[in-house]
This record gives structure tokens, sequence and C-alpha cells, in this order.
């Protein structure tokens, strides 16, 4: 559902190639009754795009057409589709924001409206499939993460779940393509406003807060605030982001500080050594965007800086990849106990 | 001298445009004899670009046809011909990094090499007019800054001299167009190399943490260290700094929060009011730095998170202007006693 | 009036620096009661901006106010400000198509409405300064002239002129930056869909063909129509266009393209070897956007194909500046009596 | 061989992605000994690239672990492995221009250089599957065809064996990403000289207009000279070509005009229609780079206009892919038995 949007349209792509999935049915308000093919000449090789039609959104007709829907509209809109699909059976992949926070109240506070269907929170299971796995496998409601938080979470819930680091001292500073915005009409996207512009927004609490705190404070067992500044940057996808993190305890010696490199190197390996998505870059190599763009990998590297003390973690991923669309396929692999990552190489 | 870089590049287009200035002389080895109109179509319409030759770098002759000279040499070479320069009489402004330091050694530790002329260290002034320009003024030595530092020292500075932040929790993170790497058959310059890309790089130990460190301690009266991450971003010119910083005293409640705001606003304030190329940004808009690209201006805004009680500043700089030639110029015409902003607006 | 899309906003910035102008009015609907430095923070330097308000589109104010008023507006609108700032007393420069068409009918074919105004059609002078530099010094209505027109005259109009080349036989490839779309919000538009894209657009009767073959036809004597196709590619500003064409008569034999090349070097140089504005590329260069971007100059330079007999031409020029305000400045300095390159080196 | 360049690196992502094919082997002097994912980190998730070392060039040492070589090697190189290569046993692909060309003459007109091994090319097959599927199925030494070639000839052949255009008017317009420009440190191909820059080069006799011609000269059943234009454009993949051609007869009445087009459209379909990487787009959408980058699909459009007379096609392709090294791999795949499309969807 919402196939037209940059998620959506990357989603059908990955659909459209995915050897054990069978796309039966993709909606649009706005091109409800245009073919696949006529509204995206891109897709127009792949022997369904021609037959398949955009239809309206309406839950009973998808329940009727397949097992599992994507959601890839906006929050607010993706609930009111969530509850019928899940009452008539089907298993729901949610790419917006409405199923990621387990509390209700936190939502109200970072969308600035009400939960529709708060009971539903519980049932969902947050879509990184490299801490819920298991979880994954037999969720029927996904929340798959936004952008910035697979960026930041990857890397970062090692160090907080060994208790490496000190967590109230993160921050985290992310730059992101354009396509993030999504396919909006809005001047600010423009070609001309974003080509040979680098700007900061959102400053100084962006919504992804939201996830990526419930996340980290699970993790860490106590309540975490962190640092968050996104940047918008001029390439069509990626999202790279820098972490500042204190080691804990500090580190200022050169005896400590390479223990404390052995123990981070050490928390990486044990949890992301067999990962097919996680690239670790342990020689000389920094993480860049365009190593990741079209791949569902997140690859990232750290470093320790002797004269502060401070550990930098640098990762890139594709946002919509590996941030959306990606992932979601990765989750649809772990519900139907496919190879984890079937369609996404 | 070296008029065939980007940085030179820019010079001689400011200084065909200044109307006060005479270009008499311009280098470069590669380009030697032929004319400036030959090898940058681009200024053939301005009149003395058809008689104007590149000529091979030699500091009597120089001398001879002009009263300053500007340096755009690589760090390491320019330090050779400032010392004859300045002997023969000329006024010089340095736009390498080879007298920023006032101490040989910290120049040693960062560019890996014994400082040639260490007794011209204490004649150099740096040449950042909003904090030196009086000394500018009677310079026969200018080290006009460094790109980064700009965009951090300028920002950073006055809240440092208020004591107003702590020094010891500094991180500037700041994102750098390609220009700032020079005209330079590199690979990783390529344009395929760059374009759909954001990588960091140069972590954790920058050189312009030198200069940027001097200026900080000498303005704290203590020594700094700070954290600095430069990243490349797929435009031609422009560097946006984000700056993370922590009040002093920490500023947790909203009284205190609304208090530090008031002082931090003082501090820009009474520093900048009327400076010709300082833009405070006190509304709603955050720095861009397409609103500054061919410009001499800096544009800066700042935000206290209320939730982490933490000050982000944010600065957008032309890497090649202010950060570069645009200052040079600035400086030069304080050192005539021009109107500072003479052929920058 | 209207300052807020990329034309108006180019023509701020040299109205701004204009040493002999006085700023005293902007008019947008959109942005009306706000100031300059509030709407376009990179104007705040300008001691102006922060005073300058932009007001409500009212012709009896403006009359007022200026004696000169630029129209910035879309076609059609123009047109309604035009007659009424004529009448009371104000010379106008209007940079849309209202008035560069001699023919109403002309006017309806291309531009699909009937011309409100026919009867100041012939008062219009079409504001090329190469071409009618003596009647744009007198003219109190000038029509700019659009930016594929002007890349695509300049270089093409001596050649007919001197009957060198075929006129039944000329295609003009052009290739446009984004700006030239306008600040509109299209999605075909958005960064996403213009970066990594290259794209024929209004294929085959672009509106531009009607001033372009009008001026054609003047200068042969005879009717003339034109191959026209344009490019969308992404870059903020610039336009290319390569010229084939056709010598006349054919030029098979060295020695008769060595003749024919002579005839067309001395054509252009004998009008254009004294024009501010037009770099002739006699070397080995080809033209580039990039060196005439934020310049009020056209570069071209031209070669034959011994293979085919074929002449091309390839001309770049900044479609905002020469392609638009600048030109519309270059037509003010003539008709105020200022040298013609005021405020635009 | 030769797997560093940009043609080489998409033959290894496309190959290692390839269900039947066994990567072996991967050469390149520069990298010789170290692995494919130490030099490529974005291909170190696939299983074999920790395994897979770059080697140095060696045909006795490739034929023992090889069926199939590709040489990614610059032209006047690749010659020189092919001969052995082919005495040993194994067929190989070449993505250089060395076998292109039947003519030994016409290679040292367009080359600058003797043919070393003339005998070759008779035996070698120009790998447009689309022209010579069956050739291409039983070659041993397939020549496969440059970027502008494909973009050019495939949309053009249909036209020219049909006699419906003129075949001594024809011109080809085209646009390349800088990709085409190979993986070398040269100045010209920096970041910033390409970024924000549009320009035409090699103008007027470009080298691969041998093989353009030479193929045209064959379908026409005569020598056929064009005039052919390439640009360089700031993206990184991706060829758009617009064709200017003469309908024979001519088509000046409405009548003919109309029947000139079905003609131009059976000509099409009664090739294409079937074909899995041709996508003749027949409604109103024009070509767009953008949909066809990472694909191995050309798309076109084609419009007479009425004006004129003339026809326009314009193509789209990724230069990289169909341009190169997908179009290989199609090659491959026919040699091989493989369904056409395999690994290239």
């Amino acid at each position: 559902m919402g196939a037209s949007g940059y998620s959506g349209e990357e989603l059908v792509r990955l659909l459209l190639r995915h050897p054990q999935v069978e796309l039966t049915a993709i909606t649009s308000r706005q091109y409800a009754g245009q073919t696949l093919a006529g509204v995206f000449p891109k897709f127009a090789h792949f022997p369904q795009a021609a037959a398949l039609c955009f239809c309206e959104p309406n839950a009973e007709r998808l329940a009727q057409l397949a097992q599992i829907v994507f959601l890839a509209l906006p929050h607010g809109v993706a609930v009111e589709f969530a509850a019928p699909l899940l009452r008539l059976g089907c298993r729901v992949i949610d790419l917006s924001a409405d199923f990621r926070l387990r509390n209700a109240e936190r939502y109200q506070e970072f969308y600035g409206q009400e939960h529709p269907a708060p009971d539903l929170l519980e049932r969902a299971v947050y879509g990184l499939p490299e801490v819920y796995r298991e979880a994954v496998k037999k969720a029927s409601l996904v929340a798959s993460p936004g952008c910035y938080p697979t960026s930041i979470l990857l890397p970062l819930l090692p160090l907080v779940r060994d208790g490496l680091i000190r967590t109230d001292d993160v921050i985290a500073d992310s730059l992101s393509g354009v396509s993030g915005a999504g396919r909006k009409a809005e001047l600010e996207y423009l070609f001309v406003e974003c080509n040979e512009s680098v700007r900061p927004y959102g400053v100084p609490k962006h919504r992804h807060l939201s996830e990526i705190e419930q996340e980290l404070s699970l993790a860490a067992g106590k309540p975490v605030i962190i640092q968050f500044t996104p940047h918008l940057i001029p390439v069509n996808r990626g999202i790279l982001t820098t972490l500042y993190l204190t080691p804990e305890p500090p580190a200022r010696e050169t005896a400590a500080q390479a223990r404390f490199m052995e123990q981070v190197a050490h928390a990486y390996r044990s949890v992301y050594a067999n990962e097919p998505f996680v690239r670790m870059l342990e020689g000389k190599a920094l993480p860049d965007t365009k190593n990741v763009v079209g791949t569902n990998l997140i690859e990232f590297a750290w470093r320790l800086d002797p004269r502060t003390g401070r550990l930098l973690v640098m990762s890139a991923i594709d946002n919509i990849v590996k941030g959306a669309s990606g992932q979601a396929v990765q989750s649809l692999n772990l519900m139907c106990g496919f190879a984890e990552s079937t369609g996404l190489l």
C-alpha cells in the first residue's frame, strides 16, 4: 500500500525481483486504475508490470489478494489500515512510524496526535532483524525502523548493551540524502534548493529520537536521552552517521585505550560477525555512502581519539534500502522462512 | 604566487574586480609563459587578462613588481618565498599553514617537518580580521586562516572568551565541499568518486586542529583540546560546521537555560553586531551553504536543546572565499587602509 | 515586480550591487509585508535589505517610486502591469515573453492565448543589446530575450546575416540547468527527480521557437523554421547549445572549407570583437558552462567537420544572468546612459 | 582482466551475482596480491570476495582457471591478451575497441596505431545481441560495442535497414555521464571540474564513429558518414542520445507524415517487440537516464516534427551496463546457452 513514494517504489522493485514473492496488488490513490508499467516505465520490462494495476486502498480486497501487506503510507494513515488487515488475517509490515513505539504517550509527544490503536502497540515487533530476529519470524505486525534509527542503533546498541560507553553523553550527527524527505512537491526539496547546498534541519527534536531512545533505553536498562542532528546533503540516497561517544570508565591512558578498543571490537564481532548485512570496516577504510547505496548493507568503522579519549563510530546505509524497503523485505524473509538475504543481494 | 589552484584562481578573480588593486604579476610553474586569458578563458573578458602572463616564481622579480604578495602555495613551499619577500620589503599574505602557528614544535607535530623559519612565526599575524583587526592593519606578514578553522573559530571564540561553555567538551563536526581538497589529479576526488558519496576523512587528527586549538587556548587562557571530524560532501564549495557545546555551569532548568541563551546572544551581538561579513541568524532560519557560496560571509545560528542541555551552534561559509581568498583580500583591505569590504560585496 | 523567482532574485542581487541604481521597491504577492532580509537571508548584509519590504503589485504605487520597472512575472501577467506602468511614465524592462514577438497571432499560436495588448508590441524593443543596442537606448519597453534564444541567436545571427549557411537546415540542441524551470513546487523538478537524470522535454515545439525564428527570419529576410530540442540536465545554472549548420554553398573540398571558415571568423569578429559580453573561443578551447556561470558572458566556439561538411557552433551562457537578469541590467545600462557593463563584471 | 576500472568493477558485480557463473580470477596490475574485499569493500559481503585475489595478467594462468575471459583493458592492450587466450582455448569477450572494426585500416585511422592482429578481426563478432544474436552464440571472440554506439545503433539500425531515412543526413547528439571517461586521475574529471559544468568534447571526430559508421554502412549496403557530438554532463552514469533524421522520401504533408510514422513504428516493433532489454516508449513518455541507470535496458522514443519534417529519436542507456558490462554479460549468456537475461534483471 502506498506504492508511489520513494520507499514504495523501491519496495516494488525489490518484490518484483524477489524469487519467492508474487506481488499481487499495489495501491495508490493518485494512480488508481493505471498500470505499474504506465506509471513507472522503469518497471516495464518486468512481465508483471503490464498487468498489475494500482488500486484504491481497501483492506478487504487486499486481504483476499495477499498474505502479507507492506504499508508504505504516512504515519497516522498506516495505522488505519493495519488494524483491519490484521483482523482479516494478514501479516503486516509497516514502514511508517505508527507501531515503532511501545508507549502511546511517547507517540503523542513526538507525533503530535493521539495514537488511534494503542492496543496494537504491544503486538508490534520492531523490525530490526539484527536485534529482534526471532520475534520478527513470528510477528504478525512488524514496525520497520526509520532510516536514521537504523544507521544509529546498529553501531550503538552493542556498546550500550555491554556497558562500554556513557549513555548520558551520546551525540549522533547524521547526513541524509534528499530522498529521505519523500516524493513531495515542496519548494525546499527542489533541485536548485538542494544542489550545492548543505544544511541542518529539524534541530533539536527530530521525531526519530523517540524510537532511537526507546531502543537505547531498553538496551541500557535505564532511560537514555541523546543528542541527534540531521543534515540534508545533495545526494539522492544515503545516510552517513557520526557518533561521538565517551568510554565508561574513561580511557585516558594508552593502555586503557587499547583495552577499551579490544572490548569494542569484541562487542561488535560477537554480534555481527555472521550478519549478512553488516559490514565492519576493521582496516583503514572509513564508511562511504557510495559503497552501500543500492544495497541492504550497513557499513561502519570506529576510532578512538587518543587526544580526547572519545570513541567515534561512523556508519553508512542506503536510507531507502537498509533504512526502509530492503530492511522490510529482510523481515518478510524471516516471517516466511526464506533465507534472510533472498532477493536482497 | 600559485595562481592555478582553486584559492589562487579565486584570488585572481577577486583582485581583477578590486577597484583599488592593480594585479601586476601571477606565478605558476606549470603555466609560466602563458597568458591568464589563455589558461583561464573565464577571465578573458577582463582587459588585463590578455596581457598578464604567468611567470616563474621569483622573489626578486616580484618584489620589483608588487607591494603586496599573496602566497597560495602548498605549506612548506610558502615559507621559502615569504622570507626573501619580506626581506625585500614586500608585505606578504600567506594562505598556507606555514605561519599560522606561533609554536614551531606544534608545526612539526602537525605538519611532519621542522619549521624552516621559526623566527618569522612571531612576526606573523593570524589573519582573522574579526579577531585581530588592528594587528592585521599593521602586519607585514599575515597568516590567513584555514577554511575549517574560520568556520569553527568565529562562532566559538566569543563563547570561550566569555567563559560560557566548557572548553574540555567541544565537538566540531564539519562538512566540506570538494574544492577543499585542491586542484589535484587524485582518484579519490574524481567526479564519480565524490558524486553520490558522503564520507568522513582525516579521522581523528586533522592538521587544522593545530590552529583551532591554538586560538581557542589563547581565548580561554588555558590549553584547549577539541574533537573535530571533517567530512567530504558532493558540492563544489561550502563548509557547514555543527558545534556541540556544554554550558558552563550546566543549564538544566528552563530558567537557567533562558538566562544562558541571553548570555550567548549578548556575547555574539557585542562582538559581531557591526561586522560586515558576519550574519547572525536570530530567527527560525538555520545556516545553509548555498546562502554564502560566492560571498565572504559567515552565517551562523544557535539552539539550546532543552532535553540534553547542550548548545548547538551551526555555521556556513564558502571555503574558498571567507575560508581562503576572500578573507585574504579582507586582510589586504585592512593593510592598505581601504574600506574593509572593498571588492568583496 | 516578481522578485521571488530565480530571475527576480538574481535581479535583486545585481541591482543591490549596481553602483548607479537605487532599488526602491520589490513586489511579491507571496511575501508582501516581509523584508527582503527576512525572506532572503542571503541579502541580509546589504544595508538596504533590512529596510526594503516586499509590497503588493500596484502600478500606481510603483510609478511613484521608480523610473524603471523590471517585470519578472509569468507571461500573461507581465502584460497586465506593463500597460499601466508605461501610461504612468515608467520605462519597463520585461523578462517574460509578453513583448518579444512582433506578431500577435504568433503569440497566440505559441502561448495559447490572445495577446491582451497587441498595440504595445510594436513599441517593444527586443532586448538583445548586441543586436538592438541603439533601439534599446531609446526604448520605453524592452522585451528581454529568453534564455535559449540568447544562447542560439548570438552565435547564429551573424552567419545568417552574411548568408553563410542554409536557413532551412538549422538544428539547435540545447541543455539547460534546472533553474530554467523556475521556482515551482512540482514533482518533476525535485532534487531526486533531476539529479542523476538527463532528459529531453518540450519536443518538438518549444515556445522559445517563436522568438528565435522571428529574429532569424528578420536577419535572413525570409521565413526561417528551425529544429530545436531542449534537454534538462542536473546543474543549477547554465545552458549549452550545439548548433548543426550547413554551409551555403556547400563546402566539400578542403580549400572551400578553409575559405568558408575564414568567412565565419570574419563574420563573428566584425560584430563581436569589441562586445564586452561575447567571448569567442578561437583556440582549442570549447565552451563550458562553468566558465560563464555567475557572469553575463556568452562564450562560443565553432568547428567545421571535414567529413560531413557541416559547421558546428557551440555556445554557453548562464541562463539566469545573460539568459535573463544580467541581460536585462545590460539593457538598463543602455537605457540610462551608464557604461554598458556597469554592475555586471 | 582489468577489474579495477569502472567497467571492470561493474562486471565483477554482475558476475558475483550471476547464478550460473563462477568468477575464478580477476586481474589488475595495480592491485595484484590484494583481495577483492580489501580493494573494494563494497563487495565484501559476497562470500567469494574474501578469498578472491587480484592476480597479475597472465594468459596461461587464466586459461587454466577459466573457460571465458572478459577483457576490460584499454584498447591496444586487450589485443595482446586476446590472441594467446584464444590459442589456449578460451572464449573471449573484449570490452575494448580492439576487435570492433572489420577493417584494420579503419582501426589505424581512428586509433592511431597499426592493428597488431588483423587476422583476428574477421573472427570477431560485434556483440550487439539484438543484431548479431546467432553469431554471438557461436563466437569465440566477441567485441562488445562501445557505449555511444549502443545508444545510437539500436534505435537507428531498424530505420536504416528499412530504408526509411536518408543516410547522408544523420546527426547524433549524445550526453554522457563522467564514468564514461574511466577511472583515471586527470584534472578534467575532478569533481569540481565536472560538477555544475556541461561541455562538448572530442569534436568533431570521436573514435566511436568508426564502429557506428561500420554498422550503419553494413545495414545500408553503402558507405555511411554521420555527424556525432559527445558532451560531458555531471552524472555518474547514463548516456542520452538525440538523433536528428530526415525521412526518405521527405514527408512534408500530414498524410505522408502519418504514413511515415506508421512505418517507423512497424520497423521498431517488428525487431524489438520481444527483446528483453529494449523498451520502446510509445506513449507520451520521453527517455530519461534515471529510468535505465543500473539496468541493462535501452529505452527510446521518437517524434516527427511536423514543422520541419524531421524525425527525432531519443534514447537512454546506462553507459556502464548496457553500454559495457551488462551487454558483455548478455553475450556471455548467449555464448553459454543461459537464458539471455540471467543475472541481468
